[in-house]
């Protein structure tokens, strides 16, 4: 990679911004360009096809920036259409289910321990999680699709009685796991009401993954005191950067939105 | 229009078939084609030149098809659309709002009742029901977005702890209406969750409204005893066969499906 590291991030939405979080406290990349296909998310309720075809789109846009790294924040990408992007890019491409799978080899060492994978529709009927923890030696695993909590976030419901009612719903019926993965990146918006739930679960976050992936694997070291971001959005860039607000960080940081290829 | 009726229904996914329910019991139509945009659902939460955008493209599909008649189950394409279809399309084209509107004169006839809207995020921000209910004389609107209903519904979850929530959250601080819209094609399928909400409120259905408007505008009568149905959507039409069996009628009503072009 250069030495001016410039990063894309490619998410169906918003909900990517939960792991650009991740990366600007660890200060990798000098550059980051953010696309947010916001005009067809949610991914999460697709079939592969179009989930492979919506990415592929994706890449010819960051074909553009001279980027060294493409970070598929979505989990329902990268458990689709990470092969088919590795594949055809001319950079680096990194998505978040390997990472997340890293993650739980690190924190649990006791191979029949009970492992939670929660995600969209589309990310758990891929069985991708299950069938790299497998590969690790896991073999206690459950799956749960759990795409309501995706609604919820949007709707900016973090807690309260629907939110409950919800976790009840889901999680009821299933032992307490030792570790549970967040796959999806609008649960780590609500981690404090999974560890509510299940408390004493090691609760594994994509964005926090993939900042020990990225040093793992490529070597990465925080020494950007700044991150420049640049959004780019295929409707309503004003609104990703009005959740980047409240979301993330201080407006300093967003530097220029900009509507990109119309879809 | 033709002896030999042919409409057009679009939706952004499958929730219009609530509207083609209706439609059938009614048997206007010799032939339905059903077009759904399952691949970039939902629209409820786009900006209104996505919704204007993907809904000329749906036009040009109907453009291949001798249809007589275009109607837009959808409200939000309702909201923000219809007026750019009705000026290019060389058919017919129908709404779902006007009917509502219209079914709303029909049974409230006292100009100061309250009139509750509920519908999507974009179909209450683009205020068209409160416009043309003003325009009736009604002077008591309130309006409420309860886009999570959609993804209840969508999720098979029709009542319980999390819709009881979910109505309590929406709607705890809402005087009880005279009549309340159901301003989205998922909404008829909780009909009696709202009804149970709003004891003797009078519930306004866009499919039953819009059966009215086309006998009252179109003269149409009922004289089918079979409505053949062609099922179209961008993505997974299989998905949509399945939730048209589930929700609406039998099999033997479900003729053909196809893909359409890609988006």
């Amino acid at each position: 990679m250069t030495k001016q590291l410039k990063a894309g991030i490619f998410d169906s939405g918003a909900g990517g911004l939960s792991v650009v979080k991740s990366l600007l406290e660890a200060n990798f990349f000098d550059e980051i360009i953010y696309y947010g296909d916001t005009a067809r998310v949610p991914y999460g309720i697709k079939d592969k096809n179009t989930i492979i075809r919506y990415s592929l789109e994706a890449l010819e846009f960051f074909k553009n920036f001279n980027i060294d790294i493409l970070i598929t924040a979505c989990n329902t990408v990268s458990a689709y259409a990470i092969e088919e992007l590795k594949k055809q890019a001319p950079f680096d491409v990194v998505g978040v289910i390997e990472p997340g799978v890293l993650a739980v080899t690190e924190k649990i060492k006791n191979k029949n321990a009970h492992i939670l994978v929660t995600g969209t529709n589309a990310t758990i009927k891929s069985k991708k999680y299950t069938k790299l923890l497998q590969e690790k030696g896991y073999n206690n695993i459950s799956e749960k699709a759990t795409g309501l909590f995706v609604s919820l976030v949007e709707e900016q419901i973090f807690g309260g009685k629907i939110m409950d009612a919800t976790m009840e719903y889901y999680f009821n019926n299933i032992k307490k796991p030792d570790a549970l993965i967040m796959g999806c990146t609008h649960f780590p918006l609500i981690k404090n009401e999974y560890q509510k739930f299940f408390k004493d679960t090691v609760l594994i976050h994509s964005g926090e993954a993939i900042v020990q992936y990225l040093k793992e694997n490529f070597n990465l070291t925080g020494k950007y005191q700044k991150t420049n971001i640049k959004y780019f959005a295929t409707e309503n860039p004003e609104h990703l950067k009005e959740i980047a607000k409240q979301w993330l960080f201080d407006d300093s940081k967003i530097l220029q939105e900009n509507k990109c290829q119309k879809f």
